[in-house]
């Protein structure tokens, strides 16, 4: 196998990239982007040794602990609980949310057998005594298996913090009711607040 | 910036690929698939240092002269001339064309400085003296530049070899050779006409 089919082959475990795509990139990288193909090993290189879990978080980070972790200026007092690296970037580029985090890289499912001891939530315990928070904020995704985990960690933390909460679940902004589902709309309309 | 960041900037150089789908990849690698990931660093690193043009038709390739080229098995009175790799991968995949490739890697574009020069004209028809094919089969891509590239090496090549033929409109005006179906790519090389 050539080099050049290698690289299309080995391209398609990026998700979402097929064959075509996968010809497209590096056909696109080979003649005119050599440079940036070249940056991209590298990078590729770097991130695939270093990257490893945060020991106090488990978010993605190439430090012991991670820059949010290490960060004085957060708020000790939250704990928000997610289930992937990628809700964390998600709620930061959002901004407003000043504590720290858990990610649990996962949400329980007997079926894939995931369960307490794959989500760290042994570790997650530790680091409830260690930081003390106030408020656990449960900001697992709003499906039966994440509504199942959040329930499963509000058992286990029971009387270990004062308060513990879910993320809202409502209409998105910008969304139109007419078009939001109907598990969407109840929850809505059960959460509603006062507003005079 | 740390390497996570610098991997997710890194990726949006491949084409259709902006900053939500460049996290999506690095995510994606960083969590399942580390191995994978290296492995991509790697094909990577190879194929930009060791893919080069190759010596006869210009095609992309890893030796001084391609595996087409070096196919004692392919008809020599056939030569055809395409813009880019891509299109001799969907001629091959089409199958049913057995002679030799030239590719342009460009197209003329007054308007974006690409000359006779570029595209290796001259190369061209030194492969043609050397190579004494009987035909030309111009597959330059159906638009106004691909059609204007045609007419200037049918002015060119005149007298040289017995036939010039363009690939049948059965490809859509507009379309290219490298997105077309391998059936439709079979007919249209098939039904080639004569222009000289």
């Amino acid at each position: 196998m050539s080099v050049i089919d290698t690289l299309i082959e080995t391209l398609q475990v990026l998700p979402g990239v097929g064959p075509k795509s996968a010809q497209r990139m590096a056909l696109h990288l080979l003649q005119r982007e050599r440079k940036a193909g070249v940056d991209l090993a590298q990078a590729l290189q770097q991130a695939m040794l270093k990257v490893q879990q945060c020991q106090a978080c488990r978010n993605l980070t190439e430090q012991q602990i991670c820059r949010i972790c290490r960060d004085p200026g957060r708020d000790a007092s939250l704990l928000c609980i997610v289930e992937s690296p990628a809700d964390i970037i998600a709620i930061e580029q959002a901004g407003g949310f000043k504590g720290f985090y858990y990610v649990l890289n996962g949400r329980l499912s007997p079926l894939e057998g995931i369960g307490p001891e794959q989500l760290g939530l042994d570790q997650l315990m530790d680091r409830i005594h260690e930081l003390r928070p106030k408020e656990l904020v449960l900001a697992t995704n709003p499906t039966v298996e994440g509504e199942a985990t959040a329930h499963y960690i509000v058992q286990l933390a029971q009387g270990l913090v004062e308060r513990m909460s879910r993320i809202a679940h409502g209409v998105p902004l910008g969304g139109e009711i007419e078009y939001i589902d109907g598990g969407t709309l109840a929850h809505a309309l059960q959460g509603r607040r006062t507003i005079n």
